[in-house]
């Protein structure tokens, strides 16, 4: 099973990049700003992540989470990793990757869009999807301004 | 708002214990070993950890994740950290801890219990709540091996 992380020359959406990590925004948008982090190096559990990675990581989740505070007043944050996907192939080869979703108490209204959080307080809801224009999503990424 | 982990004298179901995390076992047993994984320090967002307080994290997670392969054939893990429910509060005071899941792509027979993972490969399952004896929680925490 080839691994479709490793295969990608590159990623569409890049929030910023670290030594190890690189940020990228999710399709969806249902949580303003939801994004994926995914680790440069091909590794399948969190559980063989190097000392110097997840440093780099706890750094990229105190830039994240601090970016989202100033820039959209985000409240407070979920962070997953979970990989279960993978798992539904024959020969299942796993590329370890967070999923970040910041959290909102408030509507959120950015580039005539209205963000809103109906479930604050309570675990993300899945099946639905929010798709929004690449001029909007463009926005963001600037506004988070983590380049 | 107190903090009700900081005011627990006690945790009970105590897998293991490091300098900064304590492992208890969750009142839920759908996902056979599913455990929270609270810091002994009270802060509330994953930004806050300091340098030693993660890589001692990944120390257990490398632990955890050993362990759970060698005792009970798990094949892969989710990872979760959420604290959703304390911003139901007035004022919210979450205490950092994580969720962790087990999965299984096969049934597990062990203490006389049947545990199965019906959703492997797909998003964990919530809403059901899978008790068991308190004996049977000893004999996951002793094959666990971990104090």
């Amino acid at each position: 099973m080839k691994c479709e992380y490793c295969q990608k020359q590159n990623f569409e959406d890049i929030v910023c990049e670290t030594k190890f990590w690189i940020v990228a925004l999710s399709y969806d948008q249902t949580y303003l700003g939801r994004c994926f982090v995914i680790s440069k190096r091909h590794c399948s559990h969190l559980s063989e992540l190097s000392e110097n990675e997840i440093l780099d990581f706890l750094e990229l989740v105190k830039s994240l989470e601090s970016s989202f505070k100033k820039s959209f007043d985000a409240i407070m944050f979920n962070w997953t990793c979970l990989m279960n996907n993978a798992y539904l192939e024959k020969n299942p080869n796993p590329h370890l990757h967070w999923h970040f979703r910041p959290r909102y108490n408030h509507k959120v209204e950015f580039a005539g869009s209205i963000f809103e959080d109906n479930e604050f307080g309570k675990h993300y809801i899945r099946g639905i999807e929010k798709k929004i224009p690449k001029e909007i999503r463009n926005k963001i990424i600037e506004k988070l301004n983590l380049k």
